[in-house]
């Protein structure tokens, strides 16, 4: 299992060389695995493993993890979270969701209120959209001069090495969904009315970009997958695979952080309890 | 069920007549509930119904829920958290621990960094410890001036009322266990190596003045048992009680919370998704 995950973490890795094309990623794909019930089964037993292996990245409390979670409206972000780290349980494991920013946010640089938003050490920090908004629907809808756009994706890196060198190792999944896909998913919230508030009416807006969006996406993929933090993209098209994707790639993450129960400076026999 | 999970609740709360004796109430008491494996069947059914409900909250967006835990060391904080909640997973659940104040919260007020943790509209907010320690350890090792103590009763009162008028509904739950249960516990964190990193040998300096403690829980639980912001003792010498019943009370403060869809302003039929 464990040579698996690797090969699923390397399969589903993008190289920092530049050359990716989405076109090339098929976001119906399934070949990474072959039955869907067995898969299931298989990603709850992941999740549980993840459970354990973020226990003892918190008793060792000097490292962090950091899952950016990225990918067009309905391609699962959510949903992501609870398949994946919902055994982990909210101990230890933190989800922040980035909007659009608030007046205060705006007075500061972009990477301000990301940078406020890490995990502590000893935890799992989630990010739900992030600092990449700034170079998507940012370089989409022109939010910032294209100059500025342009030299994001440097300060990025560089932020993110930061982050890596001080203890944060950082996964970045791209949830990437099919626009037919979308279409679906988009009608269902119409349809069902305990799905009404998910609907966002600008959400059509977005879709009618659906080009230019996964220009930016494509853009951001062959800028910013660095060693120290690189972008994983997953098809996203059935939850099931976008699952046992994530989750095996978490877990074997973990398992190369190798987390330790930290010593301690006394002996068992120095104390006795009254 | 359902009105199993209301009596238990009137059975656990604390009036705010001021008249709790702390010996009255028996940590190992189990009499609430029968059988302790059915009972932990039912506390995971209702785990699941705590997550349910939560989305609902999630979904109306215009209220939250605080969950204070207090209670000594080994009494189950974490353990509740995990029994509790582990189901309901990060998305919507925040967990706020409380430590030492660092330099920067002690140049501000003592509720300066609790206001700053309070939840978001629509999410559940846990915190482990709280501004309690203030009243609690603050008062046994004489952190501040009596004076200065005394006056915080009050202060906590308001400042939890306000809480309530804006939106949130507030649980206080103190996990009370035993002497005699505490000695085990220490003692199995010095047993297990993969447990030594939770022992802290300051806890000792705390189980000496265990008396003094209990009186500081008493003073709380007579002063700060509020209608709005209520507070539980929880007989915790047995994790299954302690979690079938702080479940039970979470569950039926939800469904008397009744979160709502939200209305939106538009019709499904406005739109045709291209």
């Amino acid at each position: 299992m464990a040579d698996q995950e690797r090969t699923l973490l390397n399969k589903l890795r993008v190289e920092p060389d530049g050359k990716v094309r989405l076109k090339d990623w098929n976001p119906r794909d399934k070949s990474l695995f072959k039955d869907e019930e067995e898969t299931k089964v298989a990603t709850a037993a992941l999740a549980k493993d993840i459970d354990i292996l973020q226990d003892r990245l918190y008793a060792e409390g000097t490292r962090s993890l950091l899952v950016i979670l990225q990918g067009m409206d309905t391609s699962g972000k959510d949903g992501t979270i609870r398949g994946v780290f919902n055994a982990t349980g909210p101990l230890g494991v933190s989800v922040h969701a980035f909007g659009p920013p608030t007046r205060d946010e705006l007075e500061h640089d972009y990477l301000w209120r990301v940078h406020e938003a890490v995990p502590r050490r000893g935890t799992i920090g989630i990010f739900n959209r992030s600092h990449y908004e700034d170079v998507l629907i940012g370089r989409v809808r022109k939010l910032a001069p294209d100059k500025v756009i342009e030299q994001r994706y440097e300060q990025i890196n560089a932020f993110e090495k930061m982050l890596a060198e001080n203890g944060t190792t950082i996964l970045k999944f791209m949830l990437h969904i099919s626009k037919d896909e979308q279409k679906e998913r988009l009608q269902e919230r119409l349809d069902d009315p305990t799905k009404h508030w998910k609907f966002n009416p600008s959400d059509l807006e977005d879709r009618q970009r659906w080009d230019e969006y996964q220009e930016a996406y494509e853009i951001m993929l062959n800028r910013c997958s660095t060693k120290w933090a690189p972008w994983h993209v997953i098809p996203a098209d059935r939850k099931w695979v976008r699952n046992a994707a994530i989750a095996s790639i978490v877990k074997a993450t973990l398992e190369e952080m190798d987390p330790q129960y930290p010593k301690v400076s006394w002996k068992p026999g120095d104390f006795k309890i009254e």
